[in-house]
């Protein structure tokens, strides 16, 4: 797996049982995969070199994030080296642009958008489509609500602009929320879809998952799993494909973003799926049968851990264990700078009585914000 | 964790997401832990320079078998070593003599037994006791039938003597069946309870857990459950403790063996409880507060997996996976030998309608007997 972040540090634990021999292409030896994995490479997945080293002797080279150069990719094709996803489905999780135009020519329903070069470009488009808010957006580089910026008036367009990036525009989507479709595909074809959750934000970067998303009509959970499948394979995806959705009013259902990896959106898996996303991804790209998607508990919560001022988690995380023994703590071994995420809590439940979605919610909550910040606040 | 087997391997894994450092003192780079676990130190636990150069830097030392010679636990805690568990408690495990008398002591049910030396001995204690069969067991060093021989007779019983070493005799106790209460107990003297299970085995090892055990009373459950941990708080256990148990008809509850370590009868936690043995056993000792021990299915069944006569195991694995996804296959890295343990399977379910427990066993079993064998054989 290219990259060692939190995303291959729990693919990497998904291998042990599975008897997979796992390596880790690592920016230094403190990254939160290099920490846990005995096989770490050092390497920058900027440099071709570095690539193919550590790509010799690999049954399949795999990603924890979308950043390695299209002409590595390529170079890496070339040289002989399975990659899953390949460098073609990649793409379309590297540049919007064409992601966008795919999946519209594919007649994937997506917010209206066009490319922009300057403030008239953005004017333009505003005045075709919803007017304003407008949502600029970095064809390529942004993830986790970088990259992304709503601008209320040409103003504010005007000022994302003089970033002299190349840019997006999409039309502001008045949702209801925000859904997440998991999907995994295999060369084979087989195809797999776990229940369709809700994602809670704040600012762009996920805060709480709760799966499945409570009060989802069946038809809906349905077209969003059957749209995720259909997008997986008409890009030709192996491995793991998150669609991001905006549940809306008159539209439906809307594509947000596509990540082609283990995702946020699927960490409650662990402890809420009989096979979870990282198991998946390993079955993906290495061709085995797919798991069982299926939950196990009638509702799961998941919530990110995000750092706070103090960097010592120690008697925090005690505290934590002690207030609730149900929640489970994960931990990425990352050093605690404020705002970075450094973990996330699980809780399950029935999802009904006492164990509703609301106290279950509290619960991830209260364990989440004690860990972050030594307080105890909900919402 | 002194020990680099199956067991360490999966305390290994738990240890990722709690962001405990974790190192193994191996025999060779290949074991089973040693493989996947990046700080490794090899060397030999009878030694005691070795065991003391593992134990440099560590916070707490533990133990993945209970073969660590006694006068080494005593010079390590000498030396300041933190042990969990201590060496007062592990005498219980490597001398089934002392733990027999202690849990007399403590007014524990057991079967009867005496310290043999010759023939007249084993003779006199049959004809003072239930007569034959007689049960002699190696005084230390036995383990998963190993150390146990049903004598039917004298002529059986001589043979036994014949290997010169340390024995005691046990009565004969026709039970139904075989019972597993496990617990863990934190330097706090906090307690958990896993639900009691029951344990089928084949010649003296383990081969199926069923958790819950089908039909046990709550009362015989709740008796078990107290028993464990009087014995664990009696014995000074930190860590897990599993007390086998017969469940006989007019005794009721009989102990048979103890162990102070994640046990086979705990591997069914992984998948079946809110929090796994190994997680457990990884609090415990470092007196964290103790995970929640409650199940969350309604019954999960795990079956070993042994090797056969093919030592390739991947065209079995594949099989496995695509004729039951829902099977979650453990495989432990070990090269394949007739009759040795190298990994097991869990299915969980309801335990009622079509998931009920015979249903679940079958599905156990046959993942299990395909992957050990190529062939699908139930019972």
């Amino acid at each position: 797996m290219v990259g060692a972040g939190q995303l291959a540090r729990m693919t990497y634990q998904a291998s042990i049982p599975l008897g997979i021999r796992f390596r880790v292409l690592a920016d230094t030896a403190a990254d939160s995969a290099a920490q846990v994995c005995p096989d770490v490479r050092l390497g920058d997945y900027h440099n071709l070199d570095d690539l193919l080293a550590f790509a010799a002797g690999c049954d399949v080279v795999t990603f924890d994030h979308e950043h390695v150069p299209a002409e590595h990719l390529a170079a890496l094709a070339a040289a002989g080296v399975p990659l899953a996803p390949g460098g073609a489905a990649l793409r379309y999780t590297q540049d919007k642009l064409a992601m966008r135009q795919e999946l519209t020519r594919l007649g994937v329903p997506c917010p209206r958008f066009a490319p922009v070069t300057d403030l008239a470009d953005v004017e333009r488009f505003a005045a075709e489509t919803a007017g304003w808010p407008v949502v600029l957006k970095a064809v390529s580089g942004g993830y986790d609500g970088r990259g992304v910026w709503m601008c209320d008036d040409a103003l504010a367009a005007g000022e994302v602009l003089a970033h002299g990036i190349t840019l997006l525009a999409e039309e502001y989507v008045p949702f209801h929320r925000e859904l997440a479709a998991l999907v995994a595909r295999s060369p084979h074809r087989q195809g797999a879809a776990y229940p369709v959750v809700q994602t809670v934000q704040r600012n762009g970067v996920c805060h709480e998952v709760l799966a499945p998303a409570p009060g989802l009509s069946a038809r809906m959970a349905e077209d969003a799993q059957r749209l995720a499948l259909e997008i997986a394979d008409a890009l030709g995806v192996t491995g793991l494909l998150a669609v991001e959705l905006f549940e809306a009013g008159g539209p439906g259902l809307l594509v947000n973003e596509l990540a082609m990896r283990p995702h946020n959106s699927g960490h409650w898996t662990i402890e809420g799926a009989r096979t979870s996303q990282f198991e998946q991804h390993l079955r993906a790209v290495l061709d085995l049968p797919l798991g069982a998607p299926q939950p196990v508990a009638g509702q799961t919560v998941m919530v990110n851990v995000f750092g706070g001022q103090d960097p010592d988690l120690y008697d925090r995380y005690i505290h934590v264990m002690a207030a609730d023994p149900g929640v489970k703590v994960h931990v990425y071994g990352k050093a605690v700078r404020p705002g970075r995420k450094i973990g996330h809590v699980t809780v399950t439940g029935s999802g009904t009585g006492e164990d509703n979605v609301n106290a279950l919610r509290d619960r991830a909550l209260r364990a989440a914000s004690y860990l972050a910040t030594g307080k105890e606040q909900g919402e």
